[in-house]
């Protein structure tokens, strides 16, 4: 780890996995020990652990805990029994698809398994974990080399070490790029419902010795007009093939006014993730399934009402931002200009 | 008052003035009652009472409520002393221009006050107030006169009877279009980061019979492209000679939203305000003061800090929306598509 990157969110551990507790930040730095394969599926559903490859790579986790407890259970048929675990993780969140991708690579590492399985499956989640580590470096260098020195960058929600195997994707490149002494500085929406900005951007960006500027969500337009930002830098849940990207509910119009802004304002919008979020098999983004949340996060503020009683609230968890607002995606296996189906599918075949 | 309308937020009564505590709401409903004038500007500050043109209200009783007690203390030079009152009220807010709107028409009413002034004065907060009301009723048939039956409608803050002297400015028109079966849907964003959507706007609605549906602002986008409304309607704190208009943050996001989603999405932007908000004198919306308040606003929720220590935050309360983005901009003397200097110069012309 280096200077600007002191925090780890997924940790395995002898007995089992540690996950830094996201719902009780920033006030609290709790973490939780999680021991059996239910635990994780509802630490998953519960936000306990957040951001597509976090997800994936605890998931990934979840299938070692699962496998121990069925090889101790039934050692002669846990491949077979195991499937039901794999399901139920795969049931926790619906729309990243690190999740299923990340799960299939331990179903085939459960295929695969020799004399030792456990050892063999620990290791292949966390080899998932240290490749999310890696991409995010080689991203962050990547997406830091188009900023001009001088810029102003805006995120929304969290795409940082907390949500990642660490460094992070958009947030990785403004690691990458304050490092560089890039920045004229770093701004983060809020994020509502959850205030992923405000309760973990914010305290990774402090803790890590990066100054970090919020504002309300609504804000971000004014922001771009006033010639503060040049740069939009968001991660993502998941991307189609032709380029279409979901990401944390406020991304689109975030991605709308980047494009109107983009002339007189020069304000350009770079989307963040590693391959494994993009799904091939999607040919747009209105085919993703996109998760409606609890109204009562919109409702309700810590626990306390502050809408009146019969309010109803809609509450998607993300939103779909079409492929021709984007200026940049940046992979691990490469940077593509203005997205379409070739370019992706030419990017997807590169190496990791 | 109608059935769609029950509230009134700003009330004389023989002591003084009565304010409904929009801090409090949705909570709790206290009223309070003010006897001097340092109160009402402190009031106006502290956003017990807030919207423009119930700013403007609130500042010309006060101005009734120092005129009784400089007339008390010295009915001699009372016109005299009574310039400093005036000061202190149009120092409470600095982007609403019907403060000094009010404030001016206050002035004249001094200067113009026979031999029992209290009277001439309070008669002429009375008539501010009355002809606020009878604006917004014009303005909500106007307004709803422009919107197709089976619409859906989104709001931003609040511009209701809370905001006003009765029935609301945006929110009147809502109310005519609701009463005259118009409307699929009513959307209101919740507003970061005070909240006067979720808190005052659904309050107000709800109590009035009105079904409404929050969201977080940076959702509005997403609501837009799954073709949920057709209207964005808002009000106005501040209206140049050129048609920029100067309101709540977030409303600059939604115009630019509203435009790029106009073709395809067939949604337009409407804004509705009374004349007095109308500032002929400012050539266009850059040179409108914003005012910045406390960044504690979005860095603690309910007076609990969600945001870690050394964050800062960017918190202007208003932000300005080019003329251009404007489909219709409605007042009582008249309803004006695609503001321009001339048409507005027209329009300020036409009677009340």
């Amino acid at each position: 780890m280096e200077s600007h990157d002191t925090i780890r969110a997924v940790q395995w551990q002898e007995h089992g996995l540690k996950l830094l507790d996201q719902r009780r930040l920033p006030a609290q730095e709790i973490y939780l020990e999680l021991n059996d394969v239910q635990s994780v599926a509802q630490a998953i559903k519960d936000m306990v652990v957040r951001g597509a490859p976090a997800i994936g790579i605890t998931a990934a986790y979840g299938v070692v805990i699962a496998a121990r407890d069925r090889l101790r259970q039934a050692p002669d048929r846990w491949r077979t029994a195991i499937a039901a675990d794999v399901a139920l993780l795969a049931e926790s969140r619906p729309t990243a698809v690190n999740l299923f991708w990340a799960l299939k690579r331990m179903r085939e590492a459960i295929d695969a398994a020799g004399d030792n399985p456990l050892a063999d499956l620990l290791r292949a989640a966390q080899r998932i974990q240290a490749d999310d580590l890696a991409a995010n470096h080689r991203m962050g260098e990547a997406g830091a080399a188009l900023i001009q020195p001088g810029s102003g960058v805006l995120t929304h929600c969290n795409t940082g070490s907390l949500a990642t195997g660490g460094y992070g994707t958009a947030l990785g490149v403004i690691r990458s790029a304050y490092a560089a002494g890039k920045l004229s500085a770093v701004y983060a929406d809020e994020t509502r419902p959850w205030l992923q900005g405000a309760r973990l951007t914010a305290w990774e960006l402090m803790r890590d010795n990066i100054p970090v500027t919020l504002l309300a969500d609504g804000a971000a337009a004014a922001l771009m007009q006033q010639r503060k930002v040049q740069w939009v830098i968001v991660g993502a849940d998941r991307i189609t093939a032709n380029g279409d990207v979901a990401n944390k509910i406020g991304t689109y119009s975030l991605a709308v006014n980047a494009r109107f802004h983009s002339k007189k304002y020069d304000v350009k919008f770079m989307v963040v993730a590693p391959a494994s979020t993009v799904d091939m098999e999607l040919a747009s983004g209105d085919r993703i399934p996109i998760e409606q949340r609890d109204p009562a996060e919109v409702l309700q503020l810590n626990g306390q009402r502050v809408s009146p009683p019969g309010a109803q609230a809609w509450n998607p968890a993300f939103d779909v931002t079409p492929a021709e607002l984007i200026d940049v995606l940046v992979t691990e296996r490469g940077v593509v200009q203005s997205p379409t189906p070739d370019k992706l599918m030419a990017m997807m075949k590169n190496p990791s």
